[in-house]
C-alpha cells in the first residue's frame, strides 16, 4: 500500500481557497481534509468526529503536553488543533489528508512532519483580491484595508512554501492543485520501493 | 513572459519513453523536444534544424570548446549533443523543452542548468520490462538478458532524480508526467514575481 502525502493550504482571505480546496476534494477520491479537535461547544448539526473532534480543555491540554497535535492554537477563547493520530492513520491507510490551515500552523506543521508539502494559494492581483474581499458585502472598508494588509504581509512568506498556487479562476487552481498533488506521487523513493519489490 | 522550464526525460531500453513523450507533447502545446547537433551525415527525409543540427566536426569540437554543449558525446564515430543557444532561446520565449537523454547526459546538463528537472520513466516490474524488450523481435535472448541488466543498474540512479514515473501504460504515465510540468510551474518564485507586477 502506498502511503498518503500530507498537504498543508495556506493563503490569505478572500482568495478563494474554501471553494477551491472543495472542488479539488470532490475530484480526488483518496483525499480528504483533516479533522480538527476543539474545545468549542458542539453547535446544532454538527456531529463529533466529522466537523470535529470534540474535547473537553483538560483533554486538549494532556494531548499539548503528549505532544499529540501537529499544531494547535487558541481563538477567540477556545482551542483548536490537528491531533497528531488521526492524521497518521489515514496516511498509513493511502489516503492523501489536505490540512487548511494559516501560516502559523503550517510552520508548526513543518517542524513535525518535514515531508508535508506546502502549498500557497494566492490571488492573482490585488485590485481582484479587493474586489474579492468587497463582493462578500460583509467586510466594512477599514476591515476591507486591514485584511489587504494582512494579505500582502502573507504573500511575503510564500517563498517558503513548496508551490504557489495563483487563484486567477476555480478550475485553473484545482487542475494545478491536482497536478501538485499527482506530482508529489511521483518523488522516487516511494517509486523505487514498488519497483524492488517486483 | 513566464519563462519556459527545462525537462530531462531517462529511462532504460525497453520502457516504451518514445511513446510516452510523443503523446505527452500532443498534448502540450507549449512544449517541444530539444533539437540535437550532431556531425553524422544528413539521410534522406531528414531536415536540417527539425531532425538535428547538421554541423561539421570542426565546428563540433568549436563549440565544445566554447562551452556551447548542454551535453553532448559520441557515438560510434558521431558526435551528438545538445547546443545551449536554441535550447535558452526557446526557455526565454516560455517554451518548455525536453531533452531525451540517457543517465550520462543528464548528469551533464544538470551541472550546467541545476534548474532542470529531471524525471526517470521506469517499468512497472522487471518481468513487464523483459516482456516488453521481447515482443520487439530483434532483440536476441542474450541481448534481451544485457539490457535488462543495464536497465537494472540504471534505475539505481533514480534517486538522484526528482521524478519516477512508472509506464504501467501510456495513459497513466501521460497523465503523470504532464502533472509533473504543470506542478513545476508553479514554484514559488516565478509566482511571486507575477504577482509583485500588479
Amino acid at each position: 500500500m502506498t502511503q498518503g502525502r500530507l498537504f498543508i493550504v495556506s493563503g490569505p482571505s478572500g482568495v478563494g481557497k474554501s471553494t477551491v480546496l472543495k472542488t479539488l476534494l470532490d475530484r480526488r477520491e483518496n483525499a480528504r481534509f483533516s479533522v480538527s479537535a476543539t474545545t468549542r461547544p458542539m453547535r446544532e448539526g454538527e456531529v463529533d468526529g466529522v466537523h470535529y473532534h470534540f474535547i473537553t480543555v483538560e483533554t486538549f491540554r494532556e494531548w499539548i503536553a503528549q505532544e499529540e497535535f501537529l499544531e494547535y492554537a487558541e481563538y477567540v477563547g477556545h482551542f483548536y488543533g490537528t491531533p497528531k493520530k488521526f492524521v497518521e492513520a489515514a496516511l498509513d491507510a493511502g489516503q492523501d489528508i489536505i490540512l487548511d490551515i494559516e501560516i502559523q500552523g503550517a510552520l508548526q506543521v513543518e517542524k513535525r512532519r518535514p515531508d508535508a508539502v506546502k502549498i500557497f494559494i494566492g490571488p492573482p492581483s490585488w485590485d481582484e483580491l479587493e474586489r474579492r474581499l468587497t463582493s462578500r458585502g460583509t467586510n466594512t472598508p477599514e476591515d476591507i484595508q486591514k485584511r489587504l494588509v494582512r494579505a500582502k504581509v502573507e504573500v511575503q512568506t510564500a517563498h517558503t512554501y513548496d508551490y504557489f498556487v495563483i487563484n486567477n479562476n476555480v478550475e485553473n487552481a484545482v487542475r494545478e492543485l491536482d497536478a501538485i498533488m499527482t506530482a508529489e506521487h511521483c518523488k522516487p523513493k516511494e517509486r523505487m520501493e514498488l519497483l524492488a519489490d517486483t
